[in-house]
This record gives C-alpha cells, sequence and structure tokens, in this order.
C-alpha cells in the first residue's frame, strides 16, 4: 500500500476522533440537499451486489463523513472499523412504556434566529433528523424514524459518548471510588510531565483544564492531526515516530495557563478520564459502561465504541447506540438513577450534574446559543427556567433533559455541517415549546 | 504507511479468508503449550491501561492468528476489522431449557488414533476447548465455557459459516425461490465466463465444481492469495490492479475439469453462493440470516460478520457467534426447522442435507477421518449408523448433530493447528459416546 493513500487513511481516520463543534465540511454542495433529497436511502448507498462504484462508502477515501454519504455512516460506523461491544446481556429487554401523542407534530415554536414560526413536524426535517423520542412521564409520547436509523439499528452518539463517561465518572466520585480532588498526576503517573497532571480529576471532567492543544483544522501543525494520527486503530505509516493510542498521545498535551479558570471544549479531557477510570476500575469504558449501565437498563441493544490502535475505547465520541437506550439513559438521569423500579446508581449523581459547573468560566468559551450555560461532568447545563441538562455531539446528536416537564428527548441527527451552532437555533426553542406543550396536557 | 507494512497487513488478511483444512502455522512454539498454559486469560493478552506491547493483539503485524494468540483472537474478531451485525431483534430471548447432567465427564472414548481411553472431560482441554454445549432431548444437558469464551461473548464460527449461508440456500430452494438445477451465469449474469459459470447451483452448494484454483500456501502464486488481497476490507496497495472484493475476484476463477464429479472443499464456493442468494433476495447474507434466522429463533445475542472491501459479508467463514445461539441452530436442524414451537423453514431442508451429497464424489477428496461421507447444502454428512452431520470449521469448531441420540453437540475451540484431522481424533469418537450414554440415561 502506498504511503499517500495509507496516510490518507490514516488522517481521515479523525473524523471519528474528533467530536468538537469545528470541523471541515470535507465534500458539500452548496446549499445543501435536504433532508428528502439526501436521504440515504433514497441515495442508494451501498446498496446491489456488490454496490456500483459510485455507491461506495467503505474506505476513508470514499469521504465517508462528508455530507450526504455522512447520513448513511451514521448508522454503519461498525462496518468501517474495529469496535468493542458494550453488551446488553443476555435477558429480557424491560420495553419501554407508550403513552404516544400525535399532537406534537402540530407544536409551533420560533427558532431562534428566525421570525417565521415552525412547526415541530417541519422541524425534524429541517435538523436531518434521523431518529427521535420524546418521552413525558415515563411514557413513550413521540416516536419517529427517518434515513438510515430504525428501532433495530444503532447511530454514531458522537460527543453524547463524552456524557456518559463523564456519568461513569460521577457514579464513581459519588461512590467514592474515585476523588475528584486529587491530582490526575497522583492517579495516572504517566501523565504527571502533561499538562494534565495538575488538574485535578474534577478540572477533567468539567474541562476547565488550560492545555497547550489546538484544533484549528488549517493548521497542518495543529494538534488534532498528531492526535487523529496517534487514534487510529491502524497501523502507523513507517517512520511514524509518534505516539500509538490515546494514552499516549495524552502524555505528550502541555499546559497553557493555569487550571480552572476557562471553560474550553476538548475531547482529550475525555480520553484522560477515560484513562483515570480505567486504571481506578481496571475496566475500559466499554466494559465498565456495559457493566454499570447497559446490562442493567433493560435495553434492547448492545452498543458498541470505536477503538485506538491498542483496543483502548474512544471514550470522546466513540459510541454508536439504538434510540431507545439513549431514551433510557435519559430515563436514568431524569429520574435520578432509577429506571424500572430499579436504582443503578446514587441520586447524587444526577444532582451533582445538575447543580451544574462554573458558569463564569463557561462564559469565557462564548457560546452563543448556550449563553448562561455551563459543564458538569461532560453534560451540558442550560440553567434555564427548567433546569435542562444535556448530552450533544456533532450533527445535531442529544439527550436533552428536563426536569420541570419531566420530559426527556433523544435525537439522532446527520446535520450536513458538524456545528450545533446551526441546529440549535431550530432545536432548543423546539424543545422548550413541546416541554410547555406537555405540560398543559 | 509503508508498501511492506501495508502488504502484509493486506495479505495477512487472508488469516479469516481461508478456512480450509489446511494452513501454515505462523509462529508456534513446539510442541505448543497445553490449553491450561495457552490460556488467552492466563497470558494476558490485551489487558492492562494501556496493555504493554508484549501483550498488545491488534493490528495483522501482531499476529493475531498465530498460536497461541490465536485464543484471544477467537473471541474478539470486531475488535480487529469491520462487521456486519446479525441482528436477534429486539425481543425477549427464548431461554434454553435446562436438565444438566455432569456424569458426562466421565464418559470414556478411545481416540481413533491411540489406544488409552479418554475421558470426555480430558478430551476438553485436549481440544483447547472454548466453549462447549451438549443438548438432549431438547435440553442442555452440558455446557461449559473456557478461555476467552463465556456466555455473553461471541466466538468465531470459521466455516461453519459455510453451514449457515447453506442453510440459507436450502430454504430458498425448498421455498421455490432458488432452483438448483439452474446453472450459475443464469442467475449471476457477471459468472458467464468464469469457471462457475456452467455449474449449477447444485454443484456449488455441494462443492462438487471443478476449478483452476490453488490453496497451496507454499507458492506466492497460489488463487488463495489473490483471493485473500481481494477480500481484505482495507484499501488495495498503490498499483494494485487485482479484483477488489469477492464478487470481483469469482469472476476471475477458471473451470479445471468437469463439474460434479468430484467433491473439492474450496471457500470461493460459498462466497459464489451467497452472491447467488443476495442476486435472488436482494439482501446481503447477514440481513438475510437476521431475517430468516437469527431473529426468529429466541436467539440471546446478536451475531456479527466480517465484510470485504465493499461491505459483502463474508459467506465462507466471516461470522463469530454465541455458543448457546449456534446450540439453537443445532437445534433447528435435528427438529426439522422447528424451534419454540414455531417453524422456521420448511421440514425437506434438514431432511435434504441429511440424505447427503453424492459420496463417491466425497471419496475422491480422500478425507481419512471422514471416511463414508458426503457434503450437502455445506453440511457435512457422517453417514454414519446414527446418521450424524455438522457444520465444521477449522480450529476445532463444530455443530454436531446426531438424529438418532436426540443429541447436539456444539463446541468452540481454538486448537493450535488449523486442521481438524488433528482434532477429529480426540473428537468424532468422543461424541459417538456421549451419544450412547445419553441413549442409556
Amino acid at each position: 500500500m502506498s504511503a499517500p493513500i495509507c496516510n490518507a487513511l490514516v488522517a481521515l481516520t479523525l473524523v471519528l476522533a474528533f467530536s468538537v463543534d469545528i470541523r471541515p465540511v470535507m465534500a458539500q454542495s452548496d446549499p445543501p440537499l435536504d433532508a428528502e433529497h439526501s436521504d440515504p436511502v433514497r441515495l442508494g448507498w451501498m446498496t446491489g451486489f456488490p454496490p456500483p462504484p459510485e455507491k461506495l462508502i467503505t474506505h476513508p477515501e470514499s469521504d465517508y463523513f462528508s455530507f450526504p454519504k455522512l447520513r448513511w455512516t451514521v448508522c454503519h460506523i461498525r462496518e468501517l472499523l474495529p469496535t468493542k461491544q458494550v453488551g446488553r446481556g443476555i435477558g429480557a429487554p424491560v420495553p419501554l412504556m407508550y403513552a404516544l401523542d400525535d399532537g406534537i407534530d402540530a407544536v409551533r415554536f420560533t427558532p431562534l434566529d428566525g421570525d417565521e414560526p415552525m412547526t415541530w413536524k417541519a422541524s425534524l426535517s429541517a435538523n436531518y433528523t434521523d431518529g427521535i423520542l420524546i418521552i413525558h412521564k415515563d411514557r413513550v409520547v413521540y416516536e419517529r424514524y427517518f434515513g438510515c436509523l430504525d428501532e433495530m439499528s444503532q447511530h454514531a452518539a458522537m460527543s453524547m459518548t463524552k456524557s456518559l463517561t463523564g456519568l461513569l465518572a460521577e457514579i464513581l466520585v459519588a461512590e467514592g471510588t474515585l476523588d475528584d480532588t486529587a491530582k490526575v498526576a497522583t492517579l495516572v503517573p504517566e501523565l504527571s510531565h502533561s499538562g494534565f497532571g495538575e488538574a485535578t480529576v474534577r478540572q477533567v471532567m468539567d474541562m476547565t483544564t488550560a492545555l497547550d492543544y489546538s484544533e484549528d483544522y488549517a493548521d497542518p501543525e495543529a494538534d488534532i492531526w498528531a492526535y487523529s494520527a496517534a487514534a487510529s486503530p491502524l497501523p502507523k505509516p513507517e517512520g511514524y515516530e509518534g505516539p500509538n493510542g490515546y494514552f499516549e498521545y495524552l502524555q505528550t498535551v502541555g499546559q497553557d495557563g493555569v487550571h480552572g479558570q476557562s471553560f474550553g471544549y476538548r475531547t482529550i479531557n475525555t480520553d484522560t478520564l477515560g484513562w483515570i477510570i480505567s486504571r481506578v476500575t481496571g475496566r475500559n469504558i466499554a466494559e465498565l459502561l456495559s457493566e454499570r449501565i447497559w446490562s442493567r437498563m433493560g435495553a434492547e441493544q448492545d452498543a458498541y465504541m470505536t477503538i485506538d490502535g491498542k483496543g483502548i475505547p474512544f471514550a470522546g465520541g466513540g459510541l454508536s447506540a439504538g434510540l431507545r437506550d439513549l431514551g433510557r439513559i435519559g430515563l436514568l438521569m431524569l429520574n435520578g438513577g432509577e429506571i424500572n423500579g430499579q436504582r443503578l446508581f446514587p441520586e447524587e449523581v444526577v444532582a451533582n450534574i445538575r447543580a451544574g459547573g462554573d458558569r463564569e468560566a463557561f462564559a469565557r468559551a462564548g457560546y452563543a446559543t448556550l449563553d448562561g450555560g455551563s459543564y458538569r461532568g461532560m453534560w451540558w447545563i442550560f440553567h434555564n427556567p427548567h433546569g435542562a441538562f444535556a448530552a450533544r455531539g456533532v450533527h445535531g446528536q442529544t439527550i436533552y433533559v428536563d426536569p420541570t416537564a419531566g420530559m426527556v428527548i433523544v435525537r439522532f441527527s446527520s446535520f450536513p455541517t458538524a456545528s450545533n451552532t446551526k441546529i440549535d437555533p431550530n432545536s432548543l426553542p423546539a424543545y422548550q415549546a413541546v416541554a410547555e406543550y406537555l405540560m398543559r396536557h
């Protein structure tokens, strides 16, 4: 295999290795196809025996994360990369309860960046929704599938993975297994000389570490490229002398500034948290997620995680899962750790997340659509009147929990651009409108 | 990535692409470690955060199919390669019924190549067993896990995959969807000019095609290498002008001799059968296996299949599955297509397989331990007094069905050498002895 092809392959593996809100659009029409015209079933990706060349999405050179191919890829990560199972176990699933309400389709809201009201139903295609589930008072009131997704398949969770890694960490903190005031270096001595060494576990969990790390994709020397090369599960290029795997890479990251002062959304914090958790528990994140959550919440499907070249799961963005199973995660968060009449973790775990992180530190990061919010245990806290909080991932992924309305919304999407700043205007006010509708009914 | 590394990677991908009874042992101590000393848990493969270099089994250059690493790899194929799910669906599994009988441990038999009797229990470690399940009168009477396997994990089925592909074909034949007397060329015109073109579907199903295809691993020009290069899911080397994927490769295979005269065990027949099945049904083998079998038999676990660079499942050897779920396959075969009180396919499917293939054609292949047998619909028929038949795969995989005893034995193994001629002497007489024991009890 040639160096150029292999290097492209390694570099492009980054498409799964980042999960931040900035990312280059690799091959996108302008304006992009709408949801209907970009439907992956309509476009016929990977159909035929064998699929014709123009329908193939396989190797990285097929540009698998570019829109509209992205809309197929988000349901097929395991067919492109090695993965590790997050097992549900072998018992019977516990079905969700239902009280469907089609009236939700007509709920109207005004997008943050517009004057014209939009219906909930119209927002689904505007947001390139692949799957959406609304739970109210512990019953599913709304469920729709589009594009590549159905009730028996898994979708990339992107950075919602971080919130599950963060949840595991908060559980360990609540149980006393993990001291969130400890310096990272005391738990993972290999990180002593890195920028993480002097940070506390809590600063990592809340992403207030001060790190010398750039995600400027226009800069070929940016750290994100070295991170991606390290994270690739494929053999390293000949002559490659950089780090191999997440854990080796993390040791190379330096400090820049004072920890604890400013929120900085960097995926490498979650990978460090994954290392800390694994060191403390003796389990990799996929195993622990199965043991603590997936095998105990009545899940319908196994989930899975992508891995690096040493079999280490991508704690910062590697999860794919079923829509309803993320609904179960939402129920656990809504109900303080209980599901199906069973407590999976202490109530203080969610209370601690809901209380939020340092709002001043968060404000310094300047997220326009998340003004007044904070970040705690790898969850986004809106600090709005309903006390809502969320897991979020690029291209429109969310688990949105509204404790006041007793509502959970899970959305899988394949929005053409990665940044949620494009999709939030049609989403956050819609969630609020549905919450208010449900509270009236 | 350098050409040598990448080429090795592509070439080594063959370890999953062949499933015949001859194969080079890549790195083996002599004599090999025994089962206890080669236990992958004891050897600590892939443990630690991150695993130390000497414990890593990841890229092909880690030689992942060499003994004793093989003993870890057989449970972790999805962590090494892209895979496609064979979904069980999202309903409740139907648990197997149990009537455990530990007396089986003491059952004695005489190995084919020895004078000294051996106990069943001793045969398990002699055969490097990873999992073994015995079902008698529809109840599990014996179940053990060793090495990398437990009740909640999947093991490589190797060439047992062929028997499932063959089963799908027999179902389609029985339903009238597939004409087994048709020439392959009429169903897959792309194969018109290949050695398969003039063969009948039945000759492909029973592997009596006469093909110009060599699996001499000592010959760098042998066809198996071109097949392996074509089958690799990784990008092709620069300058590679050979076929990409199973289907392109199959078109290059020539004819050598007269179809229908002699049994010749060649994996490419199964891949051709997979193509035929997909062309007739519009489904790939993983989807069809899920639709027809996995989602309807009360399976406990999803299974999965490896795929080529175009997403086509490896019909000849790519399946990994749970032990109990292959027990369910055995029950379906024992009970003529019924399980859990439901009929999944016509009774004639199994009757047709059990009747066997052309015994004279089979005899010409000269299998010493399978003398008098035949091959039908990708199943091995022993034509012994009990009417036993089996799915078989290298390194000791089997689903052994004994209709007279009402017995199914499923075994996953990681025997140091691929060939079942080494493992049959400690296995076939043991199965017979257990059958006789169960018939007395």
